[in-house]
């Protein structure tokens, strides 16, 4: 349990002071939330669509969330007598709350059945499980937790509360933030794909630069983001990677990105910051994504202009015999193109007879 | 070697009697099954299709496993004095008969390299390998495979007979059923891709749901399936699951699906019993998805009618140069079907003044 | 540092003496590649394009690698006296000594904190890290590198010189062969994807092949090769994979194919030698792809011709609206090209009634 005001207070550290929060009515001790008609002693409910209106002014929860300006629309002209947060934002309270209550549980210390090679630097509150391994050179901030199976390479570096699933992999010379998050088998600076052609053959070129994320940011699991070739491959602060993503050598993604899972960012590619990117995209290399732009699921990106878009493009999904039919003249657009503009031509030659006729 | 009256025994066992079988002309011991012109003793072979009943009459084989509608065609007017088994679906002996000639092997107790936590339950006839992970408050079931590497986290739970090979991953609270298959580097019960927007930046929203599969459910290599973000993601008993696919939080999966590798649902989707998904489908989330239903491959479903039906759809292959083409052309359709509209309003307009013209 | 002569020496050692080359001028000790504009003392530039022949004669590096043919148009009618490395292929030189200059570190021996079954072989010179396990009947060759968390299970072999980076895994009896590099968490030899069906359900068919992969194979972080349903799943030498690929079950690809990340081959096609594709491509099953063949990104590839060609095809990125209605448009071509047929026969027709009414 929590006091709603302790609460508010390390919700207003989290967010940096840019929530707003308000409380009246009473300072309720809470645990969890709750839907406005399931809560009850210890609940908290909160309002994100005025429609609710009315369930949530009935709520039994001991505490309710809501901006101050739907408070006429929820309850009337007079505040009932009873705890009320109100807040900028109800949605990213329960966010920012939720982290508070559900924290990701560490036991700070190094199990001796870790393995701790000499020279790494292992912060004394963090927590390094058995089977995890940390290389010499390596650095693992306060409060980090380093989970089963985990291997942190040579001068790899890990920040101050970053949370590492099991079995996920950071090659040699890795960065990781601060307060970043990074599931199982998310391989961080595994080599990028590059080898000169010779002969018919393809001849390995060592990959030397590494693999940097920034602060905040979550690596889904499974993903892999491969370490630069010579410079880095970056990930900015406060991005989001779901599951099963790849990225290429030296990609710079920017900063507050989100990609759903599958996605696929071939090398050299330069991603601005705040792009949103839908599952199973597939985005060439050497391209530059302007900030603010946004790809939709299952598009394949092989350019950019200069300015922000949103693009999409994918096959419509249909029947299986109308799919087969549609795909077989797709294949013939061009002739069917050419037919078109033959047919104009010759409409308009028949209307010049017409007209000639009617002279 | 086995005892054919025994393999039966054990075969209407593993098909919960489903399977009908009848034994005739010996009791032969065999140890595999062979294609019929190269079979000989201790050897099985079987005839799913009628067009090669001559070379199977003609098999030195133990035993012979046929439909006994294809008896008359294989054999003529008379069966010949040998070791013959008609079963229902020839095939799916031959399934259910490798599983018992080819088990998986295990070594029953606890590696001393192994963590089992305090307050996890494993049980005797289970393996646990060097360097798996058991933590408190997990059980796991009987003749279970924790192969080396295998992380199972928090009151996580495996049921009875169930494999997990080396490096999988399940999270804290994850529930696998009894006879599944989890290949490596699985990873089940990750965090869902959740996030609150707040000035721009993604607040994490921790994921409190599960991840529960059914029984004999089977999971590929690096597949991910999230945990729930309130509620559970579930996969129905039966179902199997391919390599690198991506499950999203809050997704449930029905009965005796097949997904071929590389597929994607995003969350809250709902997809039926026995539907079919081709590879690299990709699925969007908070979809229904009817029984019977089938996904051809490479197709992005967006949404779904009420009705069960075969969807297919992707961009078809061409050579490079009339695919530049055709994708060029396919970007102007809106603008080739208005040109086709005023043509055909045209061509109208010319055959009614050809009409008035003889008038 | 090493003298260049000696660099050479092991150049021309990896290239197998292929590498034409031929130094003039000097025999300095360099460490590195520099760009021409930033290298000094100890450093090394190469020219791969005539068009930086100026900025590239200017450089101050230890050692300047070019073709000889390129010599005039660098240095005019004179040799500068200074070390010049004459080289077939500047970019190959590059590649190659990079490796000499950038060796994968190897500590020989087997760790304490390492399970090596009896049973296994495992030579002196290479290094089975702390948590990796090599399970009985398992070879692992001269230099080799078995990271943290790497398993390599029963009768599985590991060719001389192959690095494997943290948490793959090697199934049972899989052989990789020499010099390979299989990067973190990928996964050789798991199930092929093989189900009898009945009654409605999925029975599993043990899969009996085996993963085998040639010399000088890379294999891609997360990425997942199954073993073979009977025969086995190969690939050839020299081919290089990317990360999250899948191959199913019973796969022969070729010798120095390249495949960027994200593709999936379903099981049984055969790939042929120096075949490139795409990233995201996905290929169906039972197709052979002839030697030479390229495909294209995010290219689905269900069938192919006996020729080689070049194959490509995904629908076009477009901003968001144009997308909807030329998707819309595209799932009615169909009726759209019955459409354009009815109105080339009607303007025949007018074209007929003007020639009749010219007549």
């Amino acid at each position: 349990m929590h006091r709603i005001e302790e609460l508010i207070e390390r919700v207003s550290k989290l967010s940096k002071g840019r929530l707003g929060m308000r409380l009246t009515g009473g300072n309720p001790a809470v645990s969890r939330f709750m839907p406005p008609h399931e809560a009850g002693e210890g609940d908290m409910s909160f309002l994100s669509d005025p429609r609710y209106a009315s369930t949530f002014a009935q709520s039994r929860a001991a505490l309710l969330v809501l901006r101050e300006k739907d408070a006429a629309s929820v309850f009337g002209e007079t505040l009932p007598e009873r705890a009320i947060l109100f807040c900028d934002d109800p949605y990213a309270f329960f966010a920012f709350a939720s982290q508070i209550l559900y924290p990701v549980p560490r036991t700070p210390g190094v199990s001796p059945q870790a393995w701790v090679e000499e020279g790494a630097e292992v912060d004394p509150t963090a927590e390094v499980a058995p089977f995890a391994v940390v290389r010499r050179g390596a650095k693992v901030g306060a409060n980090v937790l380093v989970s089963s199976g985990v291997y942190i390479g040579e001068n790899a570096s890990v920040g101050d509360d970053t949370v590492i699933y099991p079995n996920a992999v950071l090659y040699a010379d890795t960065v990781v933030g601060r307060g970043c998050t990074i599931q199982s088998c998310a391989v961080l600076g595994g080599d990028g794909f590059g080898f000169a052609p010779f002969r018919g053959e393809w001849v390995k070129i060592p990959q030397r630069g590494r693999t940097v994320l920034g602060d905040d940011v979550e690596i889904g699991a499974s993903t892999t983001v491969d370490r630069g070739a010579l410079d880095d491959t970056t990930v900015g602060d406060g991005t989001k990677i779901d599951n099963q993503i790849q990225l290429g050598h030296n990609d710079r993604i920017g900063r507050h990105c989100v990609m759903a899972s599958c996605v696929g960012i071939a090398g050299s590619t330069v991603v601005g910051d705040h792009v949103m990117i839908g599952g199973a995209a597939m985005i060439n290399g050497h391209i530059e994504i302007p900030s603010g732009s946004a790809i939709g699921p299952a598009t394949a990106i092989t350019g950019w202009g200069k300015e922000p878009q949103q693009l999409g493009g994918f096959f419509p999904a249909l029947p299986m015999r109308d799919f087969k039919l549609a795909a077989a003249i797709t294949a013939r657009l061009p002739e069917m193109r050419r037919e078109l503009k033959a047919l104009q031509k010759e409409v308009a030659e028949l209307r010049k007879l017409i007209r000639t006729g009617e002279a």
